[in-house]
């Protein structure tokens, strides 16, 4: 059972008659979410419970690998999914021979050593408003327009995790796995990376590299627009060190 | 079953014959180890094999929580638990009103915010060689000197994580546990940071503060002295930006 179901089961538990729960992305089995944004509309009767006692009121009837981190009352036109004005995932590659037990189903276990110059100039040439055709799952460019703008894309390395910090206005299905496969190959020696813009122009998804597996990436934030219908990000927390 | 006897029985495999696995520290149930150093005597024909295959070789044996990182040649004398020179502890605490599903199994769930400043404060008054009778379990002041040197205790936070790291020559039985505790206290206002001096002073179980749960804690190092039997420290990672 997927976690929107589990949270649409907590929902009826607290607001009987809620509607579904609509969630800003839809993540494929094995990829984590921990700034995942959902919406939901519930009876007016709702309404009387205090919006700050909501988490804790959900909480208790979710199981353990789901948590709601904070409810804020919306207005009636918001929607977690169209409205999002961009995304921050992060994907996580355990680079070293033998994999970290803690990490398992958390990273991308990578024996061969990565180079860290070479992802970091590849990735500097994926950034800006761009067909990303290419890095995307085949059925996502049958019917969307496949032009993004990729504002962040780093990759820092802190012993053998290496982190990749990848932001857009929108993502493509199965796009930042195929940004990181690519950028791994790249760290590999597989590919150069001065060949990542043909790569781009080709618009085919044959001629980009590998799909990274699902259970290193990790949904981070969900931007929304201020003085739209949620304000300021996802984010679980409050001030993230790490980035600045 | 433990640890140490799931390694012991892979090294029958690998070397049949051998002897036991002495690791450098017992860690509780529950309690996480990212840099636990062993030492085993093989039979003499085991060496036949290249030190740098034996990792590879036994976590084919082992279960997929349990890894080994490293292997290296001793002197036969060199005991991992008799001739280590100090450890290396880190104590995560998820300080946050909902706990983080990632995190569960790993960090201590307080959801009372704690100030830094005071239990930083507390830290550096718990430095240098002192008597930690006060923050050890019962039994373990009945048979041993309970005289250690704390060399360092650090509260650093990102976001809702707080990440103690608490290094020494020695650790009395949940010393670890007890120092974090008591400081968590003190970053509740449970205790004043002043009053850790007299804590120590007291060398009585019952005026310190509360033992941490296990599951926040994690074995990180083990030193030895250069030249001894092992050189340098156990730690996984190359380059650990985290401490600079």
């Amino acid at each position: 059972m997927g976690v929107q179901q589990k949270l649409e089961e907590a929902l009826q538990h607290i607001f009987p008659g809620a509607g579904r729960a609509y969630g800003s992305s839809r993540t494929d089995t094995g990829v984590h979410a921990v700034g995942m944004v959902v919406h939901v509309d519930v009876p007016a009767v709702g309404l009387r419970m205090p919006v700050r006692k909501i988490p804790l009121a959900l909480n208790a009837w979710l199981p353990e690998d789901v948590r709601v981190v904070e409810a804020r009352r919306a207005p009636g036109s918001f929607h977690a999914r169209f409205d999002a004005a961009g995304k921050q995932y992060r994907y996580f590659v355990w680079n070293h021979p033998v994999m970290n037990p803690l990490l398992r189903n958390r990273a991308w276990h990578v024996t061969v050593p990565l180079e860290l110059r070479s992802m970091r100039a590849g990735a500097s040439l994926l950034l800006g408003r761009r067909d990303f055709r290419s890095f995307a799952a085949h059925h996502s460019y049958e019917v969307v327009d496949t032009v993004r703008t990729l504002k962040r894309l780093e990759v820092r390395k802190q012993g053998p995790l290496v982190t990749f910090t990848i932001e857009a206005d929108g993502f493509l299905y199965k796009m930042c796995r195929g940004l990181v496969g690519t950028l791994v190959q790249v760290g590999q020696g597989k590919f150069d990376a001065g060949s990542l813009p043909s790569m781009l122009e080709a618009r085919d998804r044959r001629v980009a590299g590998a799909t990274a597996p699902a259970q290193g990436l990790v949904l981070w934030k969900v931007f929304y627009k201020r003085g739209g219908g949620r304000p300021g990000s996802s984010s679980p927390e409050r001030d993230d060190v790490a980035d600045s």
